[in-house]
């Protein structure tokens, strides 16, 4: 970790401007041997020029050098914003290079920052969450976890733990005289709801995930109800939003749709169909009931001047197989075509005309209240998996305290229970870390973070 | 223009760092009323954060402030560096805009530079450059233009202009006494010299604007000869180099490619064909032909394994029509295959086997050096069609001076020609520039800049 790293810090595609960043005990000589300016002075913006090696000039540029230990890495940084020309970046990095500085790896200066203590782990983590958020509550979430909050309860899960250890190892040390210093239903009792606290934490895993990758909506109907016409009219809005700012894109991978602060992520269901004509259809069927069940919300779209609400959940029935089921919402499409709209239609379905996109700003504002009403606005959500799996195998080690508590165990077997509960929390933040779960952890950073 | 505008300044996607850039009167108190942080002191990078309108936190940030006069744009200036998160920055955005920021419109930042004399009109145009530049001369040539040599150029030449004109106004003013203060004979050496100059730019617009936007380059041959292979070959050593720094991308909308410090951009040249078979495929080679006579250089590619060089040259003369062509490389494919080199092809030809990716290197590099031949690395080349168009006007004027001063024409109009001629010239560096003409370069720009 003593070299000197560096790697454009802005997005690879000619702009305005882009950042070179050099970090390491060498960052600020190594860019001296190019720099045509003042010298330097601490955190003040230089305007000056670049020249490579042969003294030809590479570009105008803006300087600035944050000195150790006060940088975003805890250690000497210079960050150099250059006009943003893929030819000048790349030219800027080859020369550092050619001086000995080392091109970053991916997620090497928040590795670093976390390293030299500017950040737990659980925050390093949160930075790459922080940057690929694309909605409210994405962002809120990885925010309260860069923050602190998270890592505050985290923490004092922790310390709990550590103090009842502490408790159990002062008996230890004082096992020949045979006293109790923790009364065992007062242990018991403690241990009881800091299982319970965990369990809690593991449940809100399933939404902090869905926070964080998209909360999975399924839309569900039989052919020509209108499925793909909603699609396009609630894609249309948002576009029309998104690009009020010019250059704003959209992620086409898979079909994708920021509603009301949520992203969400429309579940696949093109293999629904109400009657298998073969075993291999039946089996594609199943999957794609499979798939429905992981969903958060259901969006069942029939044709209103086809078939009543009453018809339309029995069809539902027959496509969505045996329960349980996700939370359903009837959207009754093409009301345009009634004469009039039934009331049922108005109190337990919700009347759209997609093609007219009529009904849609409505059918948002209750896709969101279903939403909201799911927790996903908590501020302290489980939401990687290494953190769920460190909780699980805490959870796991305070149950076997409690079983040994319960069954008069030795204190010994119990100290070491809530040992391994203590080390796997202390995962999360970092506090106890094996090398392998740094490399794991940084290496799906982007490269210049 | 007395408002303030904000955009993006970094490019839109997700990163370590976006910048949001804000110029104007109330650049400053705009992003106050959102910053948490100490007063910002001019360019002092402010370790801070962002609350939004309801004092929820959007983002830590570092903040710059570079007071007017003495930023980029000649305003008061904020930068504001941010986790490189589209939701941040469009959050971020849209927030000043609430406040009454306006989003800038493309090259707006340039064009405010512009407008308080910190750019001329053409080193603006040279910063659009710059950021698209691919390759070390068009680098060079933005970068020329940008730090003021080809304006110093241009503006010698409309001195020298003026100098004329005011030496002709005088004799106006005492036109009663009918004295001639400048010597015809001295006048029309001056301006034969100022005509050949202007002339000489001229010519280096079709060697500037290929710098520019790509040399085009023609790789001709007859079916199986192995031209896609070449490509291939060329293209595979480029993305090995341009792979050592990952995040690289590569324009895949045309075929290009960097070379030696040069953007080729290769020729579609598939409507050749030796003998057509009908009026309509007559008419694609006669188009296809027409393309390739504006390549700098032409690659024909033969099989020596099949044909001699002389069989080779026959041929090309076939899928090439009539003369002039541009400069031939005559490249001898698969002569792996050949039991031994004959002596001509290491004379007159260059010797490759493309699939083995032998001589390539050398093949590369006689490219490189004749395309350097032709002149690309000069300095001062006229590479916009706007100059192109400026010059063509002045010495058109230039010329109708000239006549009129060999047919003895009056003072009047050959002042006026002088006018004429100035002018077209004050508008490429902006000294002389109607507002249509501002409109017309700045919307060329990516916003942010």
């Amino acid at each position: 970790m003593g070299d000197t790293i560096v790697a454009v810090a802005t997005a690879w595609a000619p702009a305005a401007i882009g950042i070179v960043r050099i970090s390491g005990p060498n960052a600020l000589p190594l860019i001296l041997t190019y720099w045509r300016g003042k010298p330097p002075r601490p955190r003040y913006a230089h305007f000056g020029a670049i020249h490579d090696e042969n003294g030809t000039l590479l570009d105008q540029v803006i300087l600035t050098y944050f000195p150790a230990p006060f940088s975003s890495t805890g250690e000497e940084v210079v960050e150099v914003a250059c006009h943003g020309s893929l030819y000048i970046l790349r030219r800027l990095v080859e020369l550092l290079i050619a001086k000995g500085a080392r091109l970053a790896r991916p997620g090497e200066f928040t590795l670093r920052a976390y390293l030299n203590r500017k950040l737990s782990l659980d925050q390093a983590e949160a930075v790459a969450d922080l940057i690929q958020a694309r909605s409210a509550v994405a962002h809120r979430l990885a925010l309260s976890q860069l923050t602190g909050k998270y890592y505050e309860r985290v923490r004092q899960l922790r310390a709990q733990l550590i103090d009842l250890l502490a408790l159990i190892e002062l008996e230890l040390d004082f096992s020949e005289e045979d006293v109790e210093f923790a009364s065992r239903a007062q242990l018991e009792q403690l241990l009881e709801s800091l299982r319970r606290e965990i369990e809690g934490l593991l449940h809100s895993y399933r939404i902090g995930q869905a926070v964080r990758e998209g909360i999975p909506v399924a839309i569900v109907g039989r052919p020509n109800a209108g499925k793909s016409t909603l699609l396009n009219a609630l894609l249309a809005e948002e576009r029309a939003i998104v690009s009020e700012i010019p250059g704003t894109t959209r992620d086409t991978v898979e079909e994708r749709l920021v509603l009301g602060g949520y992203e969400l992520r429309l579940i696949d269901t093109a293999g629904l169909r109400e009657n298998p004509s073969d075993a291999i259809e039946a089996e594609g069927i199943r999957r794609a009931r499979e798939k429905l069940r992981h969903a958060f919300l259901v969006l069942y779209v029939f044709d209103a001047a086809q078939e009543s609400l009453a018809q339309a959940q029995a069809h539902a029935k027959l496509l969505l197989g045996m329960p349980p089921y996700p939370p359903i919402l009837w959207v009754a499409n093409k009301v345009d075509l009634l004469p009039a709209l039934p009331i049922e239609l108005q109190t337990h379905a919700i009347p759209i005309a997609a093609k007219e996109r009529k009904g849609i700003d409505n059918l948002e504002r209750i896709i969101t209240e279903k939403i909201g009403e799911m927790g996903v606005d908590s501020e302290i959500l489980l939401s990687h998996t290494r953190h769920y799996e460190s909780f699980l195998r805490a959870k796991e080690a305070v149950e076997a305290a409690l079983r040994l508590l319960r069954e008069k165990g030795g204190s010994e077997i119990l100290a070491e229970e809530l040992r391994l509960a203590q080390a796997a929390i202390g995962e999360i933040t970092g506090e106890i870390t094996p090398d392998e779960v740094l490399g794991h952890i940084f290496s799906k950073f982007c490269i210049g973070k």
